[in-house]
């Protein structure tokens, strides 16, 4: 059952709001027969069927309009088309054409009341493992012995910059320390913003004994190994004279055994921390098991202990207060840019996460209510849609809708590292399925990762295929969301499981001229110049066995990623008339300048083994 | 790219649940290769994969075992199964078997706080139009001209018994009274009880002007023409006494513009009603645009103002008081066994639905806390997820699960009449991702109809084909679900569109055999003879062109439905093995007595067109 060609893209070209209503505009091939096409809402969660009117009709495309009404009684609206032709109808939603009405988390989604800051969609981010960047100071740095972790277990060890780390988080995993700090960080703003970044997420760095800094002892501190307060203020002050933006890790799930409220090891003495003292003021910011010392740790993990958010107290310190932790650092003088949130769906109150969309709602609220121009990023290794309508989330470190697929068809693993075989088709359906599901500005707040502190390096789960980290790197930037680049992506540093990802930036790399630098530093100047990247409609052409064909459009701007990740080569033929290219256009490939000629709407185009192309008209 | 064959059914052959946890069983084919099953669930909303232990090998079935713990932060528990091979991976949901992790929404569903009543599952349904169905009580029909519907508009009409109807709602549809009441109800149990009903859903019965009665006056009365409360508590005594079960239409959606707290027509006059009276107490139980006569009517429809949520009077009579509505008629003397709400979705605060879900899940509260054991039905024309997690609704009108792809695989049609194709491939999967959305018991307490008082009769849909209304009738008396036939259908009344969907019943035709009649009776007695048809696992055989063949499966207790919608005959080579078939057996069908051997675990077998078959072994 061959199905007839239907296009509805997201951009403004195609949806325009009003303060009632959304005008929408959808495009058929102008020889398909069609007796009416009807946009379906649900304003009241009742069917309403819209008939759309015929617009224009440009080469082989036609043009149809209609509008709806946003809904008063929710945030969200969604709609999808239904096309009637003579003895039978077509849908057209999120996952594109089917013969039935599709469920409804596929269909198109708008949400008139919460969206993302617009500066998110343009930016080119970079991740930061503050240990592991640089150290530019290295009379803070943690010296030998100079605490333990754990009570008298785990103490300090100070290694050289560049000696491999340690193998897993059993051994030295968290209490091994390179000195990267903040003012490593400063040193290399130059540095990175000439690589094209325009956006930094930094790793924790509020007081905590591990490196990582995930066992989080002082909320309201820069930790004295990597800077202080006042140097923070004034880095961020830098990064904004430069207009450049600040994600800083929100680590609210759980504090450390060493936070004063806590005190488990290293007992602050004015402190009566909630372990071991029943009648501590503390007690219940966690959640312990009656008066005895059982209390629930993160993932069951004994030195992370979960906070209690059923508590005020909790609930003041971290958001709701006028000085909440949430709140101080979104104001002068630290003034940052938006707050990623640690393992967000995982917090609440008691076993598991209850009441966590009531939290994660409060969050928001508290951020947005200090700068609403802040980014809400939560932290979700599995599917996030239902954090990410709207009214919580403006976008997830995008595992789920990015990383994984593309870890997928790519590298062939899993996201826990086993095998796994999915051909294009499977990767454009699950590419798409999970990003239907959320509404079109949080698709563009999402921060695409290839890889992360918590993963191994791409490049390393390629076995080194530089290749194929080539074509991955090419949707990284050209795909729906907001780019990110995991810290020495840039020269290819390797790294296997967590903590081999965490390797230190090996500068001297930095010294020589770099064919993944290079092509990095191309791909961010493409994406900056042409906002069909940042917020462009995208329009799959191709996608079978291992090739894929995908064009973003920004009204007549149009720009065409080809990928084929198979190692010989492949002709595709494409029907760029479907973008409205003209009967016969030329196009050219961003990076070499060479030119492709496209005759009667359609492109024939050889890709070499393993080549990605990124053309425009 | 084949998927190998896994299987996991949800009755409690496949699940068994304790205080914390489920444990599940899974089925593989015994020559796959597997290194590891993983069970994949989300304890704290992040994943957990849990090895299953190889159990027993039968035939060609190698079963596999694995325990989780059910969710403690929420009512919903959903898992999944993850299948490692040495170099790939297979999912198996809901939906079947994927290359890759499936969304959240088709993983499977276990509701540990909320679940239907498990007398519903083994009912058969009978729904009654009253005005249409029986007149036992002549003294008591509306006569001509007795009152009229809208001020001096629409004066009453009483029409002889089986005369026809009027053509639409804006001619005479509401207006025009047949005199079927309760007592020409009662009169006719012993005819339903016969047939093999064990369950009536009444339309509206409470006081009313209209025939439907969905536009009330008085939420605590017998409409007069109907009957009175005494008699309706004796016929619910005499259908208890019966072990039948009788569930009412509570419309709290909206209300008559004749209700005296709205009052704008026929007014009594000890009532200053909200209509034309900003100082009414009951202004407020409405939605009025200020002291405008302007008001929320139900879809816009000026007779039916909608109730206003927000005003907690309203919530007091409807559900919340001692003596709320909800409430009264789940009490003595009336100790109905359920209420199926009207048009559910759309109700709550102002324009749409503002917090519809909470107004749900307080109605069912309500009348769970009166009657634990009561069905909570909700009315939705589409798709009725959200509300059939466990904690709103028992089960809905299952137009969306089964009604639609019904019509739109049988008739090519779909809810608006609009023409539609679909294949059985597409039929299949459509229910399968409708089904998978929502708990397994909630599953099997879905009110599954092919018509009802607001569509075209299935069979006049078919235009009078009756072979495939027979097949039609096959899959709704052996699919998952709770049957429920609109009244007429076992003498094959015909109607179209609403109101000529209501016509008086044929009482001559049940004096003559009637092979519709007969063939209903047999589905009936069948279904209630084999515990399999009410609460077994559904197991796809064959979905492709216009054949399919399901099993459902309790225990050792198999039985398989095979339906060919084609005028052709067709061949099939159905893989009975996985249903645990031994390598040669004998399958009987059910009605006819006609028996099939299988080989090899493989059944072959040649379908006439538009035969359906019942096999069982």
């Amino acid at each position: 059952m061959t199905r007839p060609f239907f296009y509805h893209g997201q951009d403004t070209h195609w949806v325009t709001v009003s303060k009632h209503s959304l005008t929408l505009t959808l495009v058929s091939e102008a020889d398909t027969l069609i007796s009416t096409i009807f946009i379906r809402c649900e304003p009241d969660n009742e069917e309403l069927l819209i008939d759309m009117e015929k617009g224009k009709a440009e080469g082989r495309l036609q043009y149809w309009h209609g509008q709806i009404p946003l809904n008063h009684d929710k945030a969200l609206t969604h709609y999808c088309f239904k096309v009637m032709q003579n003895s039978r109808q077509w849908w057209l939603d999120s996952k594109g054409v089917s013969p039935r009405m599709p469920g409804r988390e596929s269909h198109f989604k708008y949400n008139a009341q919460h969206q993302p800051p617009l500066w998110v969609k343009s930016q080119v981010f970079y991740q930061i493992f503050p240990d592991r960047f640089n150290n530019g100071d290295p009379s803070i740095s943690v010296v030998d012995n100079e605490y333990c972790l754990k009570g008298d277990e785990r103490p300090t060890i100070a290694k050289e910059w560049g000696a491999p780390v340690s193998g897993s988080h059993n051994s030295n995993g968290p209490n091994e320390f390179y000195g990267g700090d903040l003012k490593g960080i400063e040193d290399k703003i130059d540095y990175l913003e000439k690589l094209g970044v325009t956006a930094l997420y930094l790793n924790p760095i509020f007081e905590a004994p591990s490196n990582h800094k995930y066992d989080t002892t002082d909320y309201t501190r820069i930790d004295p190994h990597l800077g202080n307060n006042t140097q923070f203020a004034a880095m961020v002050d830098n990064l904004h004279q430069r207009n450049m933006k600040i994600v800083l890790d929100a680590v609210y799930n759980h504090t450390s055994v060493n936070h004063p409220w806590f005190n488990r090891y290293q007992k602050q003495q004015e402190f009566v921390g909630a372990f071991g003292n029943p009648d501590s003021p503390f007690r219940n910011h966690y959640q312990f098991d009656g008066d005895s010392e059982h209390y629930i740790g993160w993932k069951g993990i004994d030195s992370l202990p979960k906070l209690n958010f059923s508590n005020p107290e909790v609930q003041n310190y971290i958001y709701a207060g006028d000085d909440a932790v949430i709140k101080q650092w979104l104001r002068p003088p630290y003034n940052i840019d938006g707050w990623r949130f640690d393992v967000i769906h995982m917090l609440g109150e008691g076993v598991g996460a209850a009441n966590n969309a009531h939290y994660v709602k409060a969050f928001r609220n508290a951020a947005k209510s200090v700068n609403p121009d802040c980014y809400i990023l939560g932290e979700h290794f599995f599917e996030a849609t239902s954090w990410l309508e709207g009214d919580q989330e403006d976008g997830a470190m995008n595992y789920y809708g990015f990383a994984h697929p593309v870890r997928a068809f790519f590298a062939n693993k899993d996201i826990a590292y086993h095998n796994c075989k999915i051909d294009a088709a499977e990767f454009a359906q699950w590419l798409e399925e999970v990003r239907g599901k959320v509404p079109w500005q949080n698709q563009l707040a999402q921060l695409n990762q290839l890889d992360s502190h918590d993963t191994m390096r791409f490049l390393t789960t390629l076995e080194g295929d530089q290749d194929t980290m080539k074509l991955a790197l090419l949707m990284l930037f050209t795909y729906v969301g907001t780019p990110c680049i995991y810290y020495g992506t840039e020269v290819a540093l390797e790294g296997g499981h967590d903590p081999d990802n965490r390797r230190c930036f090996p500068w001297e790399r930095t010294e020589t001229s770099n064919s993944t630098y290079d092509f990095i530093s191309k791909l961010i100047g493409t994406r900056k110049a042409h906002l069909a990247l940042q917020e462009g409609s995208l329009h799959w052409l191709h996608a079978e066995q291992q090739q894929l064909a995908y064009a973003r459009t920004l009204g007549s701007e149009t720009l065409l990623t080809l990928i084929n990740n198979s190692n010989a080569s492949k002709a595709l033929t494409l029907p760029v008339w479907q973008l409205g290219i003209a009967d016969s256009a030329v196009l050219t490939e961003l990076i070499t300048g060479d030119e492709w000629e496209c005759k009667d709407g359609v492109l024939n185009i050889t890709l070499a083994g393993k080549e990605g192309l990124l053309l425009t008209l």
